[in-house]
């Protein structure tokens, strides 16, 4: 299969080296910073593009990886081509591609991951929700998904908007939460290292149980004098407002 | 080692099952609801009792595990005994124990990890943060907890409460995100299991990087398309404020 990257962020990153290693062939990798394209394409063995016009119009798969901002217009802007374009964002509905329809089929193959370039991460244990505009393409999307993730399964726009939510809380938020615990530890100087048992087993936990039954700390047993005496040592005010704020909704969802 | 248990909540249940288990000879279990103590009582072939007239006074260890609220009134309320007293509390300072100079010895070991009743855990793999009052008690307390746990280490009560605080932001706090986000889920019928595999990479990353660096979502790329679908998506005002708090939070740190 032929495939050209329309990004090269970490989404694309991650995808373009499983598809690679999976023997999808990585044509082009497309960047509106010439650089970008060019580190990643060179990572896939595929060549770096950053103006459209040289953009080759004859691959299977057109994957892209782009912020919400600027995926509609570029989605105009794109030349016509075969083969299918699909986005890789939780937020976006399939139907923005509806206005193209010159194109060969269109969907989503969103992966419900947290990137990082610095981090390597076994791609198959990533969960693939796919959506395509007729059975055609979301088969056509599906079995390419299922040669670099053992977890793939259909999903509605709708449901997806809903999933991406959800997983600014159960990562971006709770990641923010360490990066808090972070901040009060070196107020003291103890190493976060302390902590890392106990963020194991946080995740552990929920792994088998739900979260609202997993719960423990000072907020679910209502120990006010607890509570006190950790807003008297936090120093900084917003830090102190979302103590409160979260002690406050953990209590709310404790009945 | 004779141990008596003030206390039978869940940290005193983990606890004592542990020293049971690792041939420490727990005598009795007290609490001010007899029902509560002969539930732990009878896992540990302990002795319930509910009336501090008589407690055994000639234990080796008293371990107190109690609401912070209520454990300066029990300090004062205890007869004298020989043997150490010892609290398990985080946010507790050792000195609590000050006043009682009737007694022989006295510290704390704080284990640091979220306690379910519901859920077996290996102790061995939870942390335990010991201080005594002279290097006696101390070496005295070292050598109990390392019977029970591989990761034993000192901090002084100040630094204890420090590391509470952060154990609020980086369990407590990160599993109410998880409550969130089944909260969000459920509004279209999605069920928690699809954000399963993205919470244990969650943590899984911060076992090795730093959380800051770990980062990622629309608030840390500055995606306000993203997190303005978000909050349009969210019907409860009060989850509407603790995404908007949140994200400018992470924003604060990006830097």
């Amino acid at each position: 299969m032929n495939i050209v990257f329309i990004g090269s962020g970490n989404v694309a990153t991650h995808m373009a080296m499983a598809l690679k290693n999976a023997g999808s062939n990585i044509i082009q990798i497309y960047s509106r910073t010439y650089l970008h394209a060019q580190v990643l394409a060179s990572k896939v063995n595929a060549e770096p593009v950053s103006n459209l016009n040289n953009l080759n119009r004859e691959a299977d798969l057109y994957i892209f990886s782009l912020n919400d901002d600027i995926l509609p217009s570029f989605i105009k802007m794109m030349p016509n081509t075969t083969g299918i374009w699909a986005h890789t964002a939780g937020s976006v509905p399939m139907s923005l591609f509806e206005e193209r329809l010159d194109i060969g089929g269109y969907g989503v193959i969103y992966p419900l991951q947290t990137l990082s370039k610095e981090r390597d991460l076994d791609f198959s244990k990533i969960s693939l929700f796919i959506e395509g505009e007729i059975s055609e393409t979301e088969n056509k999307l599906l079995s390419v998904a299922k040669t670099i993730s053992d977890d793939v399964k259909l999903l509605d726009s709708e449901s997806r908007k809903y999933l991406h939510l959800a997983a600014v809380f159960a990562n971006n938020f709770a990641n923010h939460m360490f990066t808090l615990a972070n901040e009060v530890l070196s107020e003291r100087g103890v190493a976060f290292d302390a902590l890392r048992p106990l963020i194991a087993e946080t995740a552990a936990k929920v792994l088998e149980m739900e979260p609202k039954k997993a719960q423990t700390g000072p907020a679910i047993r209502l120990d006010e004098k607890v509570i006190n005496k950790h807003l008297e040592l936090i120093k900084d005010d917003k830090i102190k407002e979302i103590y409160t704020i979260l002690s406050e909704s953990i209590n709310r969802y404790s009945t």
